[in-house]
């Protein structure tokens, strides 16, 4: 048992965004390691092939901001899901710049068709028991904290 | 611009809750990164010490599952927030094993104090969108949400 700390009442946290927001996405990542782990992906590598199925294409840079990863800790991750034969990088202009994007590989894009449906079945049995309603209503909420969060367009 | 994707549409993402979830996580840590740098924290250190003023007096595993770090890692933060003065470690005996549980040290209390006030403004901030009664249903479907991804009480 944790015990109960004089600081702060634990049970605010069932009220705090912040903490409900991010103890969901901890048990998200701890129940998907253990899907995963039958497809041979450590957590770093089913995030990386969960986004791209999303964002395939993408830059390296935009997808260090995505996955919240340093462009050093992406770069190794990138590498080492490049030699196991799943994504691979291709040379593309973007803003004048020159730069690399990401894609799976013809062998690979089974492999990330496994991982997304892996993550429905875990959104499915995350939201099993809130009526269809509830879960719309859940979303919009979300979708307005997120807007609040999201730094101002630039463009 | 990010790219569309060919394989799934980037528009089911905004109806995703794990995709919800997780981006307001980052998006959290990436707006508190710069709030918590004029205190001189780290992300690592800012996000045990947040956790601290709720969770103060846990035992170091307890804290490694919270935090969702590895042991190793979770021993090299605790090293390094020991050595600024902030928290300290004191030996207990739980479940009939030796033990160490982690709490401030009166120099550190001071700091957690204004991490938790900075982090109830970001929470404040971040649902300033929402009527009080939309908060309180945000909270509630979330809470079905967490409880339904709890592993079960082994108690």
């Amino acid at each position: 048992m944790i015990q109960k700390t004089n600081a702060r009442s634990r049970d605010d946290l069932n009220s705090n965004i912040a903490f409900l927001v991010m103890d969901i996405g901890r048990l998200l990542r701890v129940n998907f390691d253990q899907r995963m782990r039958r497809l041979g992906l450590t957590r770093s590598e089913w995030w990386l092939v969960a986004h791209l199925c999303y964002f395939e294409g993408i830059s390296q840079q935009e997808l260090a901001d995505v996955l919240d990863m340093t462009k050093g800790g992406l770069a190794k991750l990138i590498a080492r899901l490049e030699s196991k034969g799943i994504i691979e990088r291709r040379g593309a202009i973007q803003d004048g710049r020159a730069t690399k994007k990401v894609f799976f590989t013809a062998a690979g894009r089974p492999l990330g068709h496994k991982v997304d449906k892996g993550a429905r079945q875990l959104v499915q049995e995350s939201e099993s028991p809130l009526r269809p309603e509830q879960a719309e209503t859940l979303h919009e909420l979300l979708r307005s904290v997120r807007q609040t969060l999201l730094p101002p367009d630039p463009g």
